[in-house]
């Protein structure tokens, strides 16, 4: 593939689009914001002015936008991408959005013949940055083998998840039971303070034993134990408290809407979003316990 | 240490103390179960018939009983192990109970000039009869340095958890983490279910991933991923629901009793209390999927 | 009003429709299931063989349908009531269905200069017979003025909860704090029972006092206190906790669509779920006491 | 009965003893705190310098603390009451405490062959002082019939709810139920204030339909519906956060301790730990709203 039509290059987008240019692929860019757009264009894009145009005359298209009804609207609206693209265009949507929503643009692609792939990212701006994102993928085997070239030039692992859509089916999971497991971890250094026992023993002991998980060994939400971990800090993100809010908002309405029961997730869900409205949306998400614990938030 | 009185040889308590029989340490050994104690006796421990006289003319006694009311009434009641024990004698108790008992009955040996130590265990039955169980252990640095070999014998990780109580505290705040996960990792692959997605997928996934825990990649609730998980063997266990809705219930109260917040546990503690009260309560503690998804369970 | 088209005559439409033939309205009727359909046919309903043939040359139509997307399949669909209703029709959909759908479908009516009504009704099959359903009603000053008169034939409270979409909001957020209380009392019975505090006793004092709430004083989740409850007749419904959980799965969704936060919603709509997974979903939904408090539940 | 020893007059102890003082009781009154009791000192009663001398020659003693380790150190500590008291004084606990703590302080008072009735309120510092408490008394009908006419110089409602302990678990019965509904209406208003449903629409079809509760009709947690609830006047209690977040954790606390499943409980009462630690322990228990929906907190 030598040129790409990328729509969206804001914080994720505009970093995973870099990467491309540095690897010699021609870029046609867009985005509503005027200072992600100039940035990109500034690093060797070429600018254009709607959606469609950056779908004309590519040999993939990736998306990365905030949410379903953008992904909605800037594929099958009026003057989308659907409309305007060539004939054996690839598309890619990198946004994380409802698994649903992915299918449905999916299957409106294949009605005009265009094979698509869901595409969602972990790793965060530092991942898109460095280019080591996870890409978890969903669509065709043929799609996926396609795609996946283009796909390694952003990150370091690309996954094919099975078909249409679950790339954001294995996300959601995936971020469910890590938002869940951090406020587990989050209460289980809470009420070890209250008892006496040290954090650094509790690290000790759980991350060598049943209790232990990424949210501990990796992630560790309290200061100390993990160096490179946000509480060492100030929880700077990272993972915002809001992008994880987003992710459990998703896991428990594709929860409603498919009949999963999800009692720990509707909680954690809440406790997310108690956390960003009481103001702290843009600390690391792992402050949870910094609410838990009633203890003041670092300045943002 | 030569001698040892071992108060409690049931599922646990019968296997730790025939390794410490193998180990050449003389037994004297009660159990208000006749079945019981027979079994240890047979294999080669003196019979006593109350507490106290397991208490007198030991080098330490070990504790394995069901719950703190337990062991305030054999250490601290009338005819319980203080008023009998011999000077010089170390008491461990191996039980998993609240921490406050845990630290009241150590501080009443203390009064009398006795040294001991908390060191509930995790490994299960297996570990127990395997002497691979993990210690987690509670007191002063002298008496560790004393019980340590004696708990080799019977284990094979020995974790100094801080002064009294704290090994009942880091079992707590581990089998929360532990409880919490579990079920965190059920509801992801109960939604991965609804949504299409493989639960090998996931877990491939995830095991590399931010979801990544204990739950997932060593005890894997839904069968397949992890071959020596209970959920390929019909969700025998391995550690029961009932064992989990205790330690979920210990360390419930333990938070509520410290005043540290912990909504998640308190859901999680309630479906492990459902899946006992629905008649589960000898199954894995991992058949927590089958509730959440209302699939059948396994005969008992 | 002389003429109504009604479509959706089951549980619930089938009652309503024959209070309106009572009443000297004449219907045309249609329902895919034949034996609902006949049923009121016998009563006097002019049977047709399609939505879009109730919808012709009646002065309103009147829509019970099980859920969203029948909703929009019924109005907007290829051979819908939108398609085909004569102009000056009052159109009323008193399926409880989630506020966007609502919403939609009468923006997609006023588009064709037609005035919609979302209706939802409380009450259960019980009320619609005896034509004392509750009616919350979302739409137009203009277009309440209207329907208000043929909501009286079929209810005896008829609210106007605001502009469209309000019906279903009403119904929803009254719902989902009807569900949660009901839980919420249960746990108080569950605790007195194990408390030793008579069922009884508990509802003389909380009656009267500051946990007083319809779920206990007139819907008592445990037999004894209130005769009429569901709770004295083996828990046959009232209202059913697959209704109920379809209610509380609206109520989440809404929350999270709306971004509001709803962590004890999201607990008693996962018990609700579980209520009806464990096989349970025909009983009344006060039924959740049993399985709180682990009792066997009375055969269907 | 013509006096009274009085332990514990501060907020509520203090007008609940100046009730007794108009009545005509003459009364020993002790508290820690100076101030608390030169109030009562200065209203009329006499000064005595510890609990034990409260208990000498009187006809009853009456007290009123903090917790439950209060109250056993009270009666049962040294130069504790039971140790003082004379043969045939009526012994009344009106703190609101643990049921076993209840249960274990009657039946050492018993041992003495006195009798004891626990009686704690509901009502709050303005019932206290208007003399409108609600008294929920558990003990033999023998100490109920003598101790009820001395209740009704403090309060109005004075309910026998059976033997020992059964006043504290009538409390902690409701209390729990009134904790989890103000939750519950808070959820509903919240979500009606986005789907756009005026607050009052939602109060006058709930308080007239299956939503209806106390926490609703009575104590409505958003201004305007209910004018004299605390909503209208910034949240000042009325009944702290603090006393929710204490009764929550007893009747999650009880709820462990004897088996009961309460899982809206645990939740609730993690809500209102969280509104505490926030810092809003003094606002009304009502205020849960505001941090449900991310509103600002009113300055206390």
């Amino acid at each position: 593939m030598k040129t790409v039509g990328f729509i969206g290059v804001g914080n994720m987008g505009g970093p995973m689009a870099r990467n491309l240019l540095k690897a010699g692929i021609k870029l046609k860019a867009f985005d509503p914001a005027e200072s992600a757009l100039a940035a990109v264009v500034k690093a060797g894009a070429e600018r254009v002015g709607a959606p469609a145009d950056a779908a004309k005359g590519v040999d993939a298209v990736v998306t990365m936008l905030p949410a379903g009804p953008h992904v909605s609207d800037v594929y099958g609206g009026k003057g989308g991408v659907l409309a305007a693209v060539s004939p054996g265009t690839l598309l890619i949507d990198s946004s994380t959005i409802d698994v649903e929503t992915a299918r449905a643009t999916t299957a409106k692609a294949r009605e005009r013949g265009l094979e698509m792939l869901d595409a969602p990212v972990s790793g965060g701006v530092g991942g898109a940055e460095a280019g080591t994102l996870t890409f978890m993928v969903g669509g065709s085997a043929e799609a996926f083998r396609r795609g996946e070239p283009l796909l390694q030039k952003m990150g370091k692992t690309i996954i094919h998840a099975g078909g249409p859509g679950n790339g954001q089916a294995a996300k959601i999971c995936n971020n469910m039971i890590l938002g869940i497991s951090m406020v587990a971890v989050s209460e289980g250094f809470a009420l070890a303070e209250r008892l006496g026992l040290d954090a650094q023993t509790l690290f000790n002991i759980s991350s060598k034993s049943s209790g232990q998980c990424w949210s501990m060994t990796t992630y560790c939400p309290v200061p100390g134990p993990v160096p490179t971990s946000p509480a060492n800090r100030g929880y700077q993100p990272g993972f915002t408290a809001a992008m994880m809010a987003k992710d459990m908002k998703l896991a428990l309405q594709a929860s409603q809407a498919n009949g999963a029961t999800a009692p720990l997730c509707g909680v954690a869900a809440s406790l997310y979003d108690l956390l960003c409205k009481s103001g702290q949306s843009g600390l690391d998400f792992s402050s949870i316990v910094l609410m838990l614990t009633g203890k003041s938030f670092p300045k943002q």
